[in-house]
């Protein structure tokens, strides 16, 4: 059974819409109502008569039209019987948020919930999760309210979470940055579609380009790894793995209540299914950012060009500590663009446009890399700081970017000023990173990848 | 001679001050006549005769009273006449901004400077530098406009750098997360003083209590390391260093003029003298700020508080990637807890207050930690987004941080919700992290500085 129903439902009831304004099932349900959805929304809950005008249902059982999707925000408890509702009702799609099973050692209660939905051939996202957010289709079942965590806009960059804090965090976080998202899925428990599954489904989906997960423990380590093995080369697939530690791994069975096994173990079996690690999110997501937007390089031969020395310097370091090279142009080129640039400007890799640099500077400069066959991909480092340079540049930028099949990123340190024009840069789809350091790992590992997919054919 | 007048002199002449917005010289001048800066200055520029209203002089000669610093912007090839009148009128220090000596081959030309320089026993700053920012005094040679580039506000991290753009970025962005410095010197060529002599100063300076300096080639090696040596356990000393590949060490060539040498020996010398190396710049601060705030912890066990169990998960694993240890609190404390907190909190290390954390159990928990004798340090993870958690937390941690004599940390990250919050804890002097492995880095380093000390006497 597809799970589109999850994603692009017409039709939604939240069992356990409250009226008070700080719990999850008033969210959830005010999500629906004042979002993006454009399909039907039902408030299921015994205590109340309506909800923000809406008439209040008893149970899933006495909505009278067809429900394609229940959101299940009522105590650990009464969730079996919730879903048996659903089940009679005929709603094959259920994402249960309600927490309290095998997380606290409640297992059996959780196998409650597993016969239920085998009985009614239900399909479940949960338990104890944040569910679901798809800019796309308006679905949101994540209980923190907007003014405390923004929502991303709709992009291409698929993003799974096992635990919910951290998978509503980043999403605060990408919105504010200017990230953008293709889908989101907290799945929490794993009782019945884990990981493997929903990767299985990312990547059929048209609007997903790449896939980042965050996991804990993995409930079935062998179907997860077969899939990444059959499709990491048509998508690249991004991993934390958090309990990494010995100490790390029993954390994890007090919080998600799953095994997390040895860092070696799953280092060498998300290497051999081409997955791509990442040590931290912000790191995963500089992954998926550069991936989801730039083009495969053809080599690992990188120029640098910059308005500040030491950043410069900075770039170079960390290019070599990434296996990269620095690209040397052909000499034609450098003749050229010492000809048309200021004198006192260093034509060489990196080109130091000082603290002089306007915006025509960077046009000459990155297209004559663009051009110029013995460069691979471009480091832009561009200090909006300098006098004489205007925000005009993040177009020049934009521009060059747009239909270029060599992949070039910003590298921008600052304050306020700077962060504006990175987002307009982010949403341009010119992926922006604060230290040549990242920028650099991040190439290094879009070269690998660039190589993997050339093995694999 | 002492530096003080560099960074709070009685009166200045901004020798090349324009009135063209877009220069350098027009900069400077208004920083010291529109900003903080409560003393007298003089702008010098032969071509014009008022800027803002006041008169302009032809040569720092003819400027009536006395002058106690020079900030010198005019071309290079100017430099040494211009220095030459300032040492007949009696100046001692000057701030040169100017460029174009070694860093593009012109080592004669600085020669010259230097000889003037020495002839009037005058101690300079430069050449090839952005200068002095100094948030006590108001001394701001920076020319990054202030819409462009914010300045930090009043504290005690004083920072050092060679390269002046990496210095000013790194001021727009401390400005932003709300961190605050001593004193900031971007000191280029190194023509005179140099960052042994700056950190000797920084170290007997009242406002400063760590000193944190970006490196990339270095003037003279024994006698930096000598300073650092005999002050590294009464003040921490943080570096990162540019240049450390065969290749950057290339590109500093042609930044700095300087050369930067070898990653193994650099590392050996900073070791070997207290010296405290970072990876890149956040990690220089996240040291920093840590060291100039907290006291030093006793030992190396850590206790977690978190509202996201897989925050508390990735804590865990950096606290053990770093060296240190999980608390394990005395039994009467964790009894205690149990019977404040409600029953479906988990009560160990992490103690996970879940997503239904209030204010008040942030309270309880941290209080508990304090008290207990087993737990040498605090990592309280604030995911502010969930539902019923008001931002006072805040002022909970920020007055149980004030008078305690064990470091706590905060683990905060999200959107600008969170990022305005986080602001107000920085203020508060609670450092703030964006992620566990950042928080747990920086208490490793902080641990391992504590030892050192207590080996030194």
């Amino acid at each position: 059974m597809s799970l589109d129903k999850f994603f692009e439902p017409r039709s939604v009831a939240v069992v356990g819409a409250s009226r008070s304004p700080g719990k999850p099932g008033h969210v959830i349900f005010r999500n629906f109502f004042e979002g993006n959805f454009k399909g039907k929304v039902y408030p299921v809950n015994p205590k109340a008569r309506e909800l923000f005008g809406q008439k209040c249902y008893r149970s899933v059982e006495d909505i009278p039209g067809k429900v394609d999707l229940a959101i299940i925000v009522v105590p650990a408890s009464l969730v079996p019987a919730a879903l048996g509702q659903c089940g009679r009702k005929g709603i094959r799609h259920a994402v249960v948020i309600s927490a309290g099973f095998k997380e606290i050692g409640n297992a059996e209660l959780e196998e409650k919930v597993k016969a239920v939905a085998r009985k009614h051939r239900m399909r479940l996202i949960g338990t104890n999760c944040i569910g679901i957010y798809d800019p796309y289709s308006g679905v949101d079942t994540i209980f923190n309210p907007r003014y405390k965590l923004e929502r991303p806009d709709k992009g291409n960059i698929a993003y799974i979470s096992q635990s919910g804090a951290i998978g509503t965090v980043m999403l605060d976080w990408m919105a504010m940055k200017g990230y953008k998202i293709s889908r989101f899925v907290s799945y929490g428990n794993e009782t019945d579609i884990g990981a493997d599954e929903l990767i299985g489904y990312l990547s059929r989906d048209r609007d997903t380009k790449v896939i980042c997960a965050y996991f804990e423990g993995i409930k079935d380590g062998r179907k997860l790894f077969d899939v990444a093995r059959k499709l990491s080369h048509r998508k690249p697939i991004m991993v934390q793995k958090g309990g990494i530690t010995k100490e790390g791994s029993a954390a994890v069975q007090s919080h998600t209540g799953s095994l997390a096994g040895s860092e070696e173990v799953f280092s060498a079996a998300f290497r051999q299914s081409g997955i791509i690690q990442a040590d931290d999110m912000e790191e995963m997501f500089d992954f998926a950012r550069l991936l989801s937007t730039q083009p495969l390089p053809k080599g690992k031969r990188v120029q640098v060009i910059t308005d500040g020395g030491g950043f410069g310097v900075m770039a170079v370091d960390s290019i070599i500590r990434n296996g990269l090279e620095l690209a040397g142009m052909k000499k034609k080129t450098l003749r050229e663009l010492k000809k048309a640039l200021p004198p006192y400007f260093i034509i060489k890799n990196p080109i130091d446009l000082t603290g002089n640099a306007e915006s025509w500077h960077y046009e000459k400069a990155i297209n004559a890399a663009m051009e110029d066959p013995n460069v691979d991909m471009i480091m832009a480092i561009v200090l909006f700081q300098v006098p004489a340079l205007t925000p005009e540049v993040t177009s020049v930028i934009a521009e060059a970017s747009k239909n270029s099949r060599k992949p070039i990123v910003v590298v921008a340190s600052g304050g306020r000023y700077t962060e504006v024009l990175k987002k307009c840069l982010e949403s341009s789809g010119v992926p922006c990173f604060s230290y040549p350091a990242r920028a650099a790992n991040a190439m290094g590992v879009m070269y690998n990848y660039a190589e993997y997919r050339k093995r694999r054919g």
